[in-house]
């Protein structure tokens, strides 16, 4: 009998039939004589539809508009589940993130959590009700209606399963869990038991879009067992925990992969201080994000730069950097947007030597060249040409012994 | 410079184009110098959306649940319309109904206001915004979101209109106001400049169905000033005002009719006390609503009694009274569902005698014949066959000098 927060989210309450499974779900947790608080989010593609109407009226809405315009997306998901669960013979109360006093700051659209108020839930799970709360929503302290922004409703699930000491935070959604790389394209990929926070993060920012990274940073900041698994399949799922509580402790627990991005160089740039400042300085004042950069020893006083970018930033950024190199005066900037980028995650790596130079001669045995490299203490990333990254990533999973057969053996 | 509270039902906001329409129409009132509150309902068409959702997970969803549904209709509205407000210009801050205190009893789906907290509109409304309120809904005292039942929308810009002690409270529809009868049944229909309290009352439940019932009861109670005009077409509407305050004081205000209803009738039934109880009381137990009820003069003990109820329970109604004469050793029962009712309603009638003879003279000279008949102090009303409905309709129009032609004349 334990105490677990549930959270599922649009694609698990798409539709009518949808919620009925996840309500005849939470009941069986239920009859097993677990307490159960449930975190929904808006019914799949309703927070799109909501978005659209706004900015037809607005290219620009206002921000605290916006937050009571999206919070009904929800507020129709708590409803929709109370009812299902009630069908059910299985008692239920939906809170809307004012009603349960998810109190957050003022920050519209992106708000953070500061306070829950437990007790009026408290009192429900001791009256034997199931507890269905809106995802992604929450009041500030002047009363108004505030969201978490996009995934909000993982964020949601962790702060009430920190805030209630649940023993489990299950977070419902339409993969099995956390696999070694993505099945779509390694067909090989297992199913991940366990994985740690810290390489969770790394996965989640590289593409293997499971988890909100801010539910993932908040689990492990207050040490919240957190579980990914399916509302369509049953399983247990994988067990996103502190790094201490590995069971086993594989090298590596997964090859991400993301196309999303371009690469960028301004070659031949004078070398002197501030550079740096200088090339990416236009850059961010544009609200453009850069991921990688890095820059080449420098020859004959010159240097060269590379950084990426999100690939829908590609032409802003170039013609900002050519700008930015007749200023300079520098040689020339070059780009590409028909890059990959493929990173081998682990908090083994931090142990063992040698993980580089073996994933470099794998890449380099499928005649795959390196265009860039960087490297964090659980990751090493590299950009590739994008027409090798399938390749790549299937040789990379093979190497380090995370294909399904090689698990088995 | 005057202080209105608008409101604009589910028609008037039924998509974005009308939303902008009514921001235009708002912006326009201020840049006048009034001071607005606006009312809206849900987006045309969104509550019943809503509705079926919830249906079609339970026939009987909880009411505590249905209102947390049925509410982000509303809230829809408001932040698309305080969007569109500031779109324009035109600074404005949306409200849901827990959010501006509009609290109610506990009575779900049908609640009661019982207060509102005036103090946050009237800041808004000194710092020069508009401030957008969603209709028909409510929070109770422990913090539930409630709603005030259809049309609930109406009762909520009058309950602020007499809270806010605003001017006038004025009701934006589709129609250009009150008539003097339906202008599709009657093409010489006068859209009135005024009416009172009670003679709305009886129009309202007639099926004159501009306002809802509760607003006009509320507005009459409170002394609140009601205008009802159109969102579409430029005008003055009609004024709802006291009887003490009406200009003109006209014999007849208007015919209203009404095709819902079937009638039933017991005969020879044993005259002793307690019969309309034995007839009318398994009819109640049913929650059939009975509006009209005649019983003749008793010849050789016997007597018979005729009601009408809503054509949709005519079935029902007539199965129970059947058994009901068979207990009651009754001769005969009855039913025709091709009746309709035509009322006259004017408070004038009051102060006149002769009303209901001119009345059945009219309907005689049209040789329509007269089924039941039943008053009130400024209504009588008739039961005819349905297919004389639209001829004594346009004959009591015009022999009751309400004819556009004879009121120019």
């Amino acid at each position: 009998m334990a105490f677990l927060v549930q959270k599922f989210g649009g694609t698990s309450v798409g539709d009518l039939d949808r919620i009925r499974n996840v309500a005849a779900k939470v009941k069986a947790a239920r009859d097993q004589g677990h307490r159960i608080v449930v975190v929904v989010s808006a019914m799949g593609g309703e927070t799109n539809r909501l978005v659209d109407l706004a900015r037809s009226v607005n290219p620009q809405p206002l921000p605290r508009e916006m937050d009571v315009l999206l919070a009904t997306g929800e507020q129709v998901s708590i409803a929709l589940l109370a009812i299902a669960l009630d069908t059910l013979g299985c008692p239920a109360r939906s809170y809307t993130g004012a009603q349960v006093r998810i109190t957050t700051n003022n920050a519209h659209t992106k708000a953070r959590i500061t306070n829950i108020d437990k007790d009026p839930i408290m009192a429900d799970l001791a009256a034997g009700k199931v507890v269905v709360v809106a995802g992604f929503q929450g009041i500030s302290d002047d009363g108004n209606i505030t969201t978490l922004g996009r995934g909000g409703s993982d964020t949601t699930a962790v702060a009430l399963a920190s805030a209630l000491g649940a023993d489990e935070c299950q977070i419902f959604t339409d993969v099995e869990g956390v696999y070694t790389s993505d099945p779509r394209v390694v067909p090989e990929a297992r199913l991940l038991n366990e994985i740690t926070h810290e390489e969770m993060l790394e996965l989640a920012s590289l593409g293997a879009k499971v988890l909100q990274i801010r539910a993932v940073e908040f689990a492990s900041k207050y040490n919240v067992p957190l579980r990914v698994l399916s509302t369509f399949v049953e399983g247990e799922g994988t067990h996103i925990i502190p790094e201490e509580q590995l069971m086993e402790q594989p090298l590596i627990s997964g090859v991400a992969f993301n196309r999303d991005e371009a690469k960028i160089t301004i070659c031949g740039v004078p070398d002197k201080p501030g550079i740096a400042f200088s090339v990416l300085g236009p850059i961010a004042e544009a609200n453009i994000e850069v991921d990688m950069i890095v820059q080449n020893v420098s020859a004959d006083d010159k240097t060269d730069m590379t950084f990426t970018v999100h690939r829908n930033d590609f032409d802003t950024a170039m013609t900002l950097l050519e700008k930015t190199a007749r200023d300079m005066d520098a040689e020339e900037v070059t780009g590409d947007n028909r890059i990959a980028k493929i990173s081998l995650v682990g908090v083994g790596m931090r142990s063992h030597a040698g993980i580089a130079s073996k994933m470099f001669e794998t890449l380099a045995a499928e005649s795959i060249n390196i265009q860039m490299i960087s490297t964090s203490e659980i990751k090493i990333s590299v950009v590739v040409d994008e027409k090798y990254m399938e390749l790549g990533v299937r040789a990379l999973h093979a190497a380090f012994g995370l294909n399904e057969s090689a698990a088995q053996a």
